[in-house]
């Protein structure tokens, strides 16, 4: 039934795991996390590793891409900028520059080592922080890179289900398809207690809020 | 007089060489050197620190990529495949996937940081090893995702001005500019004598030879 073997980048937040859900549906599961200096690294692995034990899926990659930490520019992962709590018209410093593209690229390589037919991230430009490599234009024009760059006979595809849910949207259909949010982690900032003011923490909340379910997560603020 | 700053992905191959001695003339140099567990890593790595001692790039930037040895499925990364020393009709095993996409992702994000204007890249098209992430049309596609997936106010681009020169014209063009061949390094096997009988070594000493220049490395066998 399930043919295809798919790459989902899950880096545990509630978004990827959703993913995970719907590709769950039609693929078999390649699992590829990316660890790369951010603040909650430890606490994203650990949601990581369960929702490994939840899924079990066939193909497991830990890649460690370091050199975003070295690049710095974010306040993901550059401790002395701190996290923003407010709205912005500008793109906030929690931008991670072209961190996507890198996963992309990385998810790309894995496929074609292992014959996957599809890479799944879940990325969204409804209600999200404005962040450039979240964009639907830009997910179609790395599609069209990925068939240039691999080989001729590869045919891999992103794969991009929520791009265009809203945040609650996505959140209801995580409860359709029973995500286990409990096993994902959002915040930017902390690791025991989910901040609940980070731009992230906020649109989790808000998402929760609307779609009238509570948030299984603990919230230092809520 | 140069004003803008460029990223230079400097494998320390004679191609990438060459390419280091085409930006220098116009911009500002930003050296991005990767390890990702091949071979030669060792030695690649000593020649582009000799590379940035006679260039003396204003920014020096090396990343560590080794989920590409975890991912494999190339006999540079995986030593029990052997390095193929005949031509053949097929992408060779040497072929690392997605690595220029990798690559040039990195080499993006780091110019976004950084305030680079040009990503250079010493790919080439005409005498090569059929890669598929050495093409133009990949090189295009690329850079349109770039377009789409860093901050608006960015413009950066990948220039490859070696995509559509011959070997040996690549070999006059670095003679002409004073590229130091004899700090680079383009054996894909071995690290004291260059093999002579890889892909890679082939390439090179044809290009030397039709150039009509002695290649300054020593080779096992020429």
């Amino acid at each position: 039934m399930k043919k295809d073997l798919a790459v989902i980048l899950l880096s545990a937040g509630m978004d990827s795991a959703v993913c995970a859900s719907v590709a769950n549906q039609y693929y078999r599961l390649a699992f590829l996390h990316i660890q790369y200096g951010q603040r909650t690294e430890r606490k994203e692995g650990e949601c990581f590793q369960k929702l490994c034990a939840y899924f079990k899926p066939e193909k497991i990659l830990i890649a460690k891409a370091y050199f975003l930490k070295d690049i710095g520019a974010s306040s993901l992962t550059n401790e002395s900028l701190p996290i923003p709590t407010e709205e912005t018209e500008e793109i906030p410093t929690t931008y991670v520059p072209f961190r996507n593209g890198i996963f992309l690229s990385i998810a790309t390589a894995w496929a074609e080592a292992i014959g996957a037919k599809k890479i799944f991230i879940g990325v969204n430009q409804v209600d999200f922080s404005g962040y450039p490599d979240c964009k639907e234009v830009f997910i179609f024009a790395f599609n069209r890179a990925i068939q240039e760059g691999t080989k001729p006979e590869t045919d891999i595809e992103i794969l991009a289900p929520l791009i265009n849910l809203t945040k609650r949207e996505i959140v209801e259909l995580g409860i359709q398809l029973k995500t286990p949010f409990e096993l994902t982690w959002s915040c930017y900032q902390d690791e025991i207690l989910a901040c609940g003011e980070c731009s992230s923490c906020r649109l989790r909340l808000k998402a929760f809020k609307e779609a009238g379910y509570q948030d299984p997560l603990p919230y230092r603020i809520k």
